[in-house]
């Protein structure tokens, strides 16, 4: 606790959601101690607390939680025995390792969302080649999807398979690095969805609207709320995120990443116990952020309504940039139609296909909207004039 | 500039204003630099970068001016003479020293603006109680309004004098004290209202809703947008806020209170320029907050449109409250019905009528809306459960 009474915050983690959060954190008057990687990470940056250590190491967490009304975390890779500790030792810790279980391993979280009857795609925990081939003749054929079950993120760690000889050449390599693999049916989709629900330790909970991430090869480029979708699927969608978000115990932000199929089927993809890139919307677009939410949901306050504040809102994520610094293209990326656009920038150095920050657009037209959006980001990521 | 090629502003003063702007700068990528009178004002508490200095010292604000691409203010009461030598020495302030002069100096700003044709009560600049008495009866008689020519804040600095004997007394102690002053008709008001501008150098202007300021004993309580007041009033307040804007040369925000008189008039009460309180509605309830296009004018990047989001928007001002720290009340004043509230804290310890906060509020209703603020408030202060 804070001399005058406001809790302490500890955030595991220094990308750009730790930055939002701290953003967040300001006016309702809760003060944020950074676990951070390096003094240069996005949140360390607007962060006046930064403890710099490792999330693999117990004894940096272990030391980082002791003061900390409650820990929260800004990715999954995080050393849960550490987590484990700290609340023996009394400590909060929120999501719990019992939550982040589901995020880290994909095994567990097929099993138990399967056990629990929740849509998931057919999988299969495989080890060889004949074990990939077995389940793919058992669905009628190629491709097949190939997971790790442990680290996969964006895309990474997730293989279509598309052949005997691709399951041989993926089967070994994966057994040579020690990776356990689960393969899954590949899903022919229509789109892809995803919601986002906020939850306190006691159950009660809040749904934002379901969106659509507009997603090329394996990266999401924009999010559109509310999703172009029929009112049965968005229904379909909202119970998945809730059982989901009830069914692990989730507290604050837990994001489920949702196939819509071209069978009409409504799927599990992935799911992120922590802010995810498709509430970004929420900041500008909805009555109370993610970000808000997520550290009422850690505080066990009462959470924020998530209603849109326009008929349509868009998110472009900005994805590397073809020149070496954003900012002389702030003034060029602001000068949009009214009502404009809101930049959100990560204070990252420029790599290619780096998530750098992402645009927000209100408006009333989703067509207009998406464009005023993805116009500005490619002004500010150098693609556009 | 940062290494990254991001602009460094200056803030001068480590108020609530400081705070926000801080809050408003990290989407932006903009970097804060914080001249604070000490580390644990409001906003000191949030920057990565203060200096320890004071707003009257000419070394501590050129020395602090180095480096930053522009220097802008929290408050007016800066020393115009180092903001003179920071200009001559190739420094960037905004607003600058002829902006703030409107600010600071009342005599100045109820002249130029007399001169203009912009619509300010009759005024005098006075220093004997005749000089008093004679303007009250030049009126037709008491009261009169008698103001500080420079200093006046949110009350403080201004006196109803009703009588001769209350002339004698005011002009013997402004006499003693060196203060100059000004008198003025006393303006029965059905409303207050205020109008802000956000301008950048060159002159581009937007302008949010007007709004009505609820004041009480001179202390502004509540601010609803827009205002409920009837469209030519709005118009007249409207021009005068643009008008205002230009006269000053304003860069940033520049607000302007009106008195809406008895007799249908609209008329000067005071301007700041700077973000105000009367803007701080714009957080949530605008495309644009106020404190963003404050930024973007002193950086002279296009301004950001400043429609409202909802019907309704309303913010309640935290004056005081009934308990040592608002901290162990913020559950309770988040329970609200939707779309709920959103309390802005401003980190500042708790003292009798002390502006700690404040709370927004949107909605379809305004009266509904209002009474949602307003609760919260009371329930954030210890005023109701």
């Amino acid at each position: 606790m804070t001399p005058d009474g406001f809790p302490v915050v500890g955030i595991v983690g220094g990308g750009q959601l730790a930055r939002m959060m701290i953003q967040a954190a300001i006016p309702l008057g809760i003060h944020i101690r950074l676990l951070s990687e390096r003094a240069d990470d996005s949140a360390a940056r607007v962060c006046t607390e930064v403890v710099i250590g490792s999330p693999d190491s117990i004894d940096d967490l272990v030391n980082f939680a002791a003061g900390c009304d409650a820990v929260t975390l800004d990715h999954e890779l995080v050393n849960l025995d550490a987590l484990e500790r700290i609340e023996a030792a009394g400590g909060v810790v929120r999501p719990g390792p019992f939550t982040l279980a589901f995020a880290k391993d994909k095994a567990h979280q097929r099993r138990e969302f399967a056990a629990a009857g929740l849509p998931v795609p057919e999988f299969a925990e495989v080890t060889t080649a004949e074990e990939i081939e077995a389940f793919a003749s058992r669905l009628g054929g190629w491709p097949v999807v190939v997971k790790a079950q442990r680290g996969g993120y964006d895309g990474r760690g997730v293989w279509v398979v598309d052949s005997p000889e691709g399951a041989d050449e993926l089967a070994a390599e994966a057994a040579e690095r020690g990776v356990a693999l689960i393969t899954e049916r590949f899903v022919r989709i229509k789109n892809e969805l995803a919601v986002l629900v906020a939850r306190r330790p006691g159950g009660q909970m809040v749904v934002y609207p379901v969106v659509e991430t507009v997603q090329r090869d394996g990266i999401c480029h924009e999010v559109l709320a509310p999703a172009p979708v029929p009112p049965d699927v968005v229904e379909r969608a909202l119970a998945i995120g809730l059982r989901v978000a009830d069914l692990t115990c989730a507290t604050g932000i837990v994001a489920t990443e949702l196939f819509w199929s071209e069978g009409d089927e409504v799927l599990i993809n992935e799911i992120a116990t922590r802010p995810h890139n498709s509430g970004h919307f929420s900041i500008d677009g909805a009555q109370t952020s993610q970000f808000a939410n997520h550290l009422r949901g850690v505080l066990d306050w009462p959470l924020g309504d998530t209603s849109l504040l326009a008929p349509a809102v868009v998110m472009a994520n900005l994805l590397g940039a073809d020149s070496e610094s954003l900012a002389p293209r702030m003034a060029a990326a602001l000068r949009q139609p009214a009502p404009g656009v809101h930049p959100h920038l990560y204070g990252k150095g420029v790599r290619p296909g780096r998530k750098l920050g992402h645009v927000n657009a209100l408006g009333d037209d989703p067509v207009e909207t998406r464009e005023r959006a993805v116009r500005a980001a490619a002004v500010l990521t150098g693609r556009a004039e």
